[in-house]
């Protein structure tokens, strides 16, 4: 154990050594073992956006083992997934990387204004299937928001319980929020320390905008002089949001983008203090060694960024 | 024990002894303790407000931790926190001082006419972290009221099981009230009633303003002849409403004011015979030495009611 | 016990000794012991109407415990009150006076067209504090009504279990009847068949009022000569309504009146049949020495009337 | 309530209203009330010696509704017996004279050395039959003690919950004593005072000996100076170990005795300090006024002891 | 808190914060608060040896609240008393001690060869009670001890999830030990490391003579040239016994001795590294002002120790 990893872990005192356990793993495991970064390998977007849209740029993947045997060549932290993918390779790759059950999707086949996703996996699948967290998604600025906070309640409390650990995909989306708000940077703050407040342990944002969509909190940050310019900037004040920098706040790379642009953003990711990112389409989407490749240069970002 | 404390015990017959002997540590606690006077430190403004207009005009106070130590360093006779905060602090401050748990909470994210806040956290959350109380807020005039209210009744219950006091934050809003009705001495008074029949030790409300919002209870107090020019005249009145005196009434300062005006509002809620505050950015978006006077300076206040 | 006594025990042949024994205490209570007629103090207006209205005309009545003396000190059959209310004064009154712990409430911060009370208390809760009963509103003609129906159908279920009297307030209101509808004499008759019907062993309606809401039934009473003239003779049908008699059916005195008006509505009561009264405003909002001659004058007109 | 009966309640401030309640009706039931004294009824000797030993020398007393009546004619507080004669009387006598379920019995027609009785009746019994206590028989210094102190753990902490009072019956006996150390003054203190250990409310033992079963308590004893040479003697030092006086320490009466035998027992028991007597063979084996005569003139003795 | 609770605490790693919060208290009242010593009242020894052996020496104990006050005029660190006894003081003593529900208890009046006590509290009655703790006895050596271990181990997962202190008495005894032996140095020293296995986070064990029962283990001492002269020596190895002095192992007092006896045992126990003493009969069947005069002498030992 590296001192950083053992800094982290002192962050999370009301836990039971089951989850600092799980929680070691996953910051021990794959290329950044040890540096307290993270690069995870999420593959939900089938369930979320379809098939089509997420496997037929790279067909291979429509095997969920692909995506199993694509975190271990690039060396990832922990792999998320459905239920039915995490069924698919758990028996094949058990115990060779942390698996993050994700605990509750949506699909596009009904949209509603204020999502809600359902839930579509418990604790005792995450036993079963050997995971070492579960993973929630909550979006605050929905109608329903309540509901998922008070489901990630429950299911963290037996969680933890049990020894996992939590993630928590923040996503700001709903009636309550203009359509450039779900980016601002206020809402991402506001949402990371949500997630934070509801006992996450890990928690997914994405990179935050310029944008500002509360302007009292916009005064607030002017007045205190909190520089907004840049992604790093405003990554920086993601994090302190999380109980200043004492959860691990990881950025999701969103859709598909140029390799340059992937790795740019990760640049300011790294250089705002950003714990790493959690990178889908833009790895799984790619031939196999492009994705390799490009998961270990976004490492490099962070390894570097570590020291 | 002093006199004034075994008074106060004598209120709660109904409970067990282990509700007492919590009460009784959340009384005997701090600068204030014995006296009957309660100065406490409730920081969910992070979940309610959004973390920039919380925390950034003193960005310590996006590390929990602050704030326990912020209670701790001014003799504050309890703390007030949401889970997640509750949850960095707790091994750390372990047994130093008296922790209220915030059961629930709202965020501006998504704000209805008719405010609901999401369930964040259990009794058993409580006991595992050492809490003495379980905070929870109910809104008064929300068209979702009944559901808050049946949420405390089932949770009053549990927690009192468990020998934890059960704190109210009873703040009148939602489309049955107009904005300034939400101040106003008939419906703060009618809040703090409603939050002691639904068997709250202690109750939380805000300061009340001389606005009459029910016309009915209007002629009521006026026939009466019961003052209410001045503060202290309302807080009087608020306090008779809670069975005459026999719950814990305290009031929360509300937004940042300054400092002779924070001085003033306490002046007038111990002299109308308030049991104290509970008072956040007041204190926490202060530079923490200021912060620490300004507590000790209010709580002389009290300790002066109190002789 | 006496005759009548034993005949009224007679009629609730389906419910098991505990009731009959809380009953029993009900109705061997006070100064109308073993008459079979009742008067009982509630106060549950503080919830219902607000501190202001309810207690300014009389301040001592702020106090819980003030009402648990009034109701001895008149020889009341029994005191009912809201959670906080009667856990308030239960361990310094235990066992002095039958209780009836009021299991919903509703306030007037928020007022929808159709009125459904908040669940504030439990069997568990009554059992604890030592009650005779529950008491319950439910609102025939609101849209809400089956939710109130089918929790009282649960919770009675549960109190008949545990040896508990049902006492169910019967107030029709809501988007279904017009505002002189909800003390029509044939609506009040129906509300209180509806309370027999859903098993309530006491029923709490208004005094009814001339007015004939349903064209329908006013048909039918005229057709069979039914005599409405009078409030006595109201109040017989509205008693012949309840099983003919066989259900223990009282009327609220409602809002303050001269001494003169209880007395004669009281009258009337006892000249229809009416099993007495449960009377509050107009008892505890007269200073303690009056309200104590009123109660005891109006428990002398069912005194007579029993004999 | 008089002084006494307050001073006895306030010894029991761990208990809950409904508890307080129950306690409050059986001292303040029959001839007896208010004088903190108790004599009650137990008719458990049928299940417990047969039927024949039991009721053959006064038949009516096969009918258990005789006993209700008996211990109504006589004024007892309290009438207490196995669930099937609780059954047999529980909708005629209703509410009439508090009951005492017996919840455990033993039969004669299998003994072994060391006894336990089987748990016979439940809190639910008591709750459906309006009962306002539970029995329990212990055994000390039987090798299955241990079962039945923990089956009575169970069911007090669930009575209480329910507000029932719990009554012990604690007769030592088993194969850790001899036949004359049941009766053995230290073992009948002690037996008292493991009763009082496990929360009993109400304690009956028998009326001790000046045999010492136990060497060493008998030098304490007689080191400390007790006086142990009458009833009246041991019976204040028993009462003594239950907790000082600060429990209801009743005396059973045994077998048949005559009159004479009966009330000068008695007066031991009330000279030193004894809450009362629960007389079973001695009053319902007697024809049915005769024993009204022999209760009423035992109550004498207590009644004067009390002034 | 001073850096001895401090590391103290920091053994317990595996425990939630209420756990923590609970040994704080217990760490941090009385007259050793802070020093990480305990010396603590426990009184079960009415139940455990019965009342007259017990209290005759002194009657005001047969009082249960002349112990508690008794600790708290000694400035104990906490009192342990069966369910009976907390119950009669847990009211009015509420919040102004630590106190320890022992929740097993063995009597007199019967005893095995291979003794087990009964279960005679739960977790549930600790919580209502307001304890910081349950205690819990263990008898190694005795053919039930399996049936023990089990009990405990249930019951301490349940007294931790709730944040209770775990106390277990560790007493060995029965087929498997000579009588010499159960007080014998490496015997006592192997209790002492069952308790700790078993997850007690204080354990209370006698002072170790030099008798060695288990030959091998005495060759392995003796090899290792391990001192065990004098009882400062034997505790040494006791405590080391215990996770190398990482549990808090305290040590009775046993049988009544001399003043002088009782300052000299102490004197060794915390010479020896000992964390304290749990002073029943030595304390309470002094007269009061001696008790505490010498607890408080006992308390001095301690408190230069840990110096």
């Amino acid at each position: 154990m590296t001192d950083r990893v053992q800094e982290i872990l002192s962050w999370f005192g009301s836990e039971n050594p089951g989850v600092l356990a799980n929680l070691y793993r996953m910051l021990m495991t794959g290329t950044l073992a040890g540096t307290g970064k993270m690069v995870m390998l999420p593959v939900d977007q089938g369930f979320e956006h379809g098939p089509a849209r997420s496997f037929a740029p790279n067909p291979p993947g429509y095997d969920p083992r692909y995506h199993f045997q694509l975190a271990l060549d690039a060396g990832c932290n922990a792999h998320a997934a459905p239920l039915g993918a995490i069924e698919m390779g758990a028996r094949e790759y058990a115990g060779q990387l942390p698996l993050i059950l994700k605990a509750n999707n949506s699909d596009l086949l009904y949209s509603g204004e204020d999502p809600i996703p359902a839930v579509t996996a418990s604790v005792d699948d995450a036993l079963r299937l050997g995971c070492a967290a579960i993973g929630f998604t909550i979006y605050p600025g929905s109608a329903n928001r309540n509901e998922m906070y008070e489901q990630i309640r429950e299911m963290a409390w037996e969680a933890k319980q049990a020894g996992l650990v939590v993630v928590i995909w923040s996503y700001p989306r709903g009636s309550g929020l203009s359509k450039e708000g779900e980016t601002a940077v206020d809402v991402v703050a506001y949402a990371a320390h949500i997630a934070a407040q509801l006992g996450a342990h890990i928690i997914k944002v994405k990179p935050p905008t310029a944008h500002i969509e509360q302007p009292k909190s916009g005064e607030a940050l002017q007045k205190a002089g909190v520089k907004l310019d840049t992604l790093a900037d405003r990554v920086r004040y993601v994090v302190q949001a999380a109980f200043d920098g004492h959860r691990i706040v990881i950025f999701s790379g969103g859709e598909t983008k140029t390799t340059e642009d992937v790795l740019e953003q990760n640049r300011q990711i790294a250089a705002g203090g950003g714990f790493g990112t959690i990178m889908g389409r833009n790895s799984f989407q790619r031939p196999h060694d492009e994705a390799v490749k490009l998961l270990r240069d976004v490492m490099d970002i962070y390894a570097q960024a570590a020291k």
